[in-house]
């Protein structure tokens, strides 16, 4: 057990002994990335379409459904490893979640590695297997692949893009253009987390600290949904500039305001402390494992009890309204205090990197 | 018009006077992202399931479909701007070919940028410009993308990840497991082009060449070889490793040997002879805008006639046959006095990031 990158605390459980490194000859086409890919893709990737070995995965579009989602994300998080989580975690996580904003199914995904040379493979290795218990655990299939290296100091480790697809029936259409006045709007659980525990991670702050990534695949908590409260509007995960900026998108594809209650949000204890100590408000710091909820205020307290019975979704909380169509549109806060205050989209960069 | 990098003899035809740059904030999430989004993305590339702005593009499935294809391929070219091409072409060309070796109809990419910061926006226009054409040429929509910034130094101006999506009859269904012995094998052009232009532009040799990538998307030829000879068995694009890996690869899924005539295969004229003083063998150079056809012999005359007809296909030449069953599989070449020649899969590297 050798510590990989001390300030992210992870430790690779593949041995260094071989310390076997990714050459630029890897990324060729040749017989070095076929070596790479039966050797160690398939080791941990497996499905029916990859074992195939075509340039396209080719699949059966399952019956009674009548439309597909179809999603993409690069992923460039550092360091590759962090507490809660690593790359591979985050970018199936990050791509089954944008499926399941559509109300989709999430069916298969495809991954794309930009590799630089040099890279240990058990490090590689690490993250291949990570990639196949997420896909497992979020009920997706990875069914094609790709691999490129590029020349030391062009990449920082590796790079991988996630896309994927899911099948969308007509009974449940979620979208971003469809929160209406009287809606309730939840979340799935405690804020902040993942940005706190990513910049953590980089050991720049000088201090511990035990705030792990809450990414994971919301697969359980959005298909209880779909058959338990099918009436959902708007279904979106706060990502990249955090709950403020993703209520701010969603407030202007349907043109309304979106007033929450300051009081109500559910953020992390420790991220919450350090955030205060940084200087950071939680509200702009990336999630990546909750969702979003904006449902008819008749079923907002059953979409409630669905998502705490769910995993990941134990903290849920009612946290604000849709109160009016507004084509300037917006989010408001009203603070413990009763002040209200307009809670704009970030302005630019907090922590870059974070996904 | 100034020249951008002259060893590739490319002129940006966006003028530099506002000299506008990616910075580490164009990935944030926030307000830069939106309006890098708004202002520039948005002004090239169109579609009605982009302009949603939602996290998952969904789509209808067209009737009379059966089956989905998915690939995906990360593009780290360098230079970004060669004769004949770019990383955006090279991206769109690239994803559409890989669907087409299915059988399928191409219908959508999703696209994913890692920008470098520091990058000139006006380069990124010239490539987004370059992709909408290219797209429109292949017939295929932009559905959804992703953009991330990395700092300075950890990436190489760009690298797109495209990924794509395709419908699939049961009439039509090409896969390399479906070479048969007697089979004749094509060759839609002349090959050995986009690696020698692509090594040309990084100016390292000393001279100049006139050789221009072939980077093109093939959806007029493989969409007459649909309608006119179904019989075909496998269709595969030799990019990197060259017609050799990729002859190779199919020999090995459908387990035969696979001989070819080297007098037939038609070689790039300038290309051959660069490959010559370079100590290239053009068998194993990348071509980004050829299709190898293996077609029952009674089809193959056709096949023949029906790529010529097509755009990209007028030098298109038949090359070989299967001619044996052979869990060892592999691909011999005779040559102009009669010898016969083992052909492998490329070993190693020879040229690296041609794609």
């Amino acid at each position: 057990m050798i510590p990989i990158d001390a300030s992210s605390g992870f430790e690779c459980p593949i041995p260094a002994e071989d310390g076997e490194r990714i050459l630029l000859g890897h990324g060729s086409g040749g017989k070095l990335t076929s070596r790479l890919i039966q050797s160690i893709f398939r080791k941990y990737l497996n499905s029916a379409e990859l074992a195939q070995g075509n340039d396209a995965a080719v699949t059966a579009i399952p019956p009674g459904f009548s439309r597909i989602a179809v999603t993409t994300d690069s992923h460039v998080v550092k360091p590759l490893f962090y507490p809660g989580g690593d790359i591979g975690r985050l970018a199936v996580s990050g791509t089954v979640n944008d499926l399941l904003t559509s109300g989709a199914v999430p069916y298969a995904l495809s991954v794309s590695f930009i590799l630089e040379e040099g890279l240990e493979i058990r490090l590689l290795e690490c993250v291949l297997q990570s990639m196949q218990a997420t896909a497992s655990e979020a009920g997706v299939i990875i069914n094609t692949a790709d691999t490129k290296v590029v020349e030391r100091g062009k990449c920082d480790g590796m790079y991988i893009t996630t896309s994927g697809i899911g099948w969308v029936n007509d009974d449940f259409a979620p979208a971003g253009d469809r929160a209406e006045v009287g809606d309730s709007v939840l979340i799935s659980g405690r804020i902040a987390v993942h940005g706190i525990a990513v910049m953590c991670a980089r050991g720049e702050l000088g201090f511990q600290a035990n705030v792990r990534s809450d990414n994971a695949p919301l697969t359980e908590l959005v298909s209880r949904l779909r058959d338990q409260v099918p009436s959902v509007h708007v279904l979106r995960d706060p990502t990249r500039g955090g709950l403020a900026t993703t209520l701010n998108e969603i407030a202007a594809q349907s043109q309304v305001t979106i007033a929450l209650e300051e009081a109500a949000i559910p953020v992390d204890e420790e991220a919450g402390q350090l955030c205060e100590l940084l200087g950071f408000d939680p509200l702009w710091v990336a999630n990546e494992g909750k969702m979003i909820v904006i449902v008819p205020a008749a079923d907002a307290e059953k979409a409630l009890q669905v998502i705490r019975a769910s995993r990941y979704g134990e903290d849920a909380a009612m946290i604000g309204k849709v109160v009016e169509r507004n084509p300037l549109a917006g989010v408001t806060l009203r603070n413990v205090y009763g002040t209200h205050r307009i809670i704009d989209a970030l302005p630019g960069e907090m922590l870059p990197r974070i996904c």
